[in-house]
């Protein structure tokens, strides 16, 4: 029985407001889950925006509904409150090199597709990344605000595959990247 | 630059109202994201109730809040309703059976922890399931409704590891557990 020992509880209590120090135990235990990688794409004003993102699920299958959360300040929240649709394409584990080129936030928007193949179907509709395992594309149906973050729901327009030629999705655990 | 191939998109269009077709292919497609399995529980009415979970992320990190998404019509999303409060107790990739324990989601509630090892740090407090990877204890802070399910935003006001063995989360994906 050595998952009882109530010895082996550790317990951290959250001021309020939070201190550094809660702020960075939090960060490093939640950091704990493994998540999977997509890249979160929108059009807006006639400009691409592409980030990363882990903070995703699904919500609902009737109708196809899901969630991204981004952080409310962002460029790309504001371009997806303006445009009101948004892609997410779920990466495959050979692809960590095509998410690490859309780590920079505030990095240029000119040329920031030259080097990623990907398909458009309309013009001002969201990029899709190829060869990724899975993409949506979606209409925001509600945000609502969360502490630092935008919480956008969507539902889903229009999904299928886009040639993934590996069939695990990119992972990130502890802060990397696991292929 | 055989990901650019256009033949290699496919795109299936969701109806509206979607059909059940619709749903069968969106339920398939987003399988493919990789999800850490967590138990989330709470207390109502001195009752405890503990259902596995994939749909939950974090939110932020000042304060620490996190995001859990459960069915509107659930026995738990009644109780977390009542409660204002829940627990996340992130697993191991050792802890596939516990997570199995609860997969019923009408089940009894009688007798529901009698045979998993478990830490309540106060009466009417949500269990901590020992030997998890890391737990959260979090206080409602607001609640969305979206299609089916329900949204809750919660605020960590404590946390801590569990005497975990196995060191990576317990994993599920294409409606299967990877452990």
């Amino acid at each position: 029985m050595r998952h009882e020992d109530p010895e082996r509880l550790t317990e951290h209590v959250i001021a309020s407001p939070p201190s550094p120090a809660d702020r960075d135990a939090y960060r490093s235990l939640v950091a704990a889950a493994a998540k999977t990688v997509a890249l979160l794409s929108t059009t807006s004003g006639g400009w691409d925006h592409v980030v990363p993102v882990t903070d995703f699920l699904s919500v609902s299958y009737d109708p196809p509904t899901m969630l991204v959360s981004v952080y409310g300040l962002s460029r790309i929240a504001e371009a997806i409150d303006e445009s009101g649709g948004w892609a997410l394409s779920i990466l495959t584990s050979e692809q960590r090199a095509v998410a690490e080129r859309f780590h920079d936030p505030g990095g240029p928007l000119v040329g920031l597709l030259d080097n990623t193949p990907h398909h458009r179907r309309a013009a001002g509709e969201p990029v899709v990344i190829a060869g990724c395992l899975a993409w949506f594309r979606l209409r925001t149906v509600a945000a609502h605000d969360a502490a630092t973050h935008r919480l956008y729901v969507g539902g889903v327009v229009a999904m299928g595959r886009a040639g993934a030629i590996a069939q695990r999705p990119l992972l990130r655990e502890h802060g990397v990247y696991r292929d």
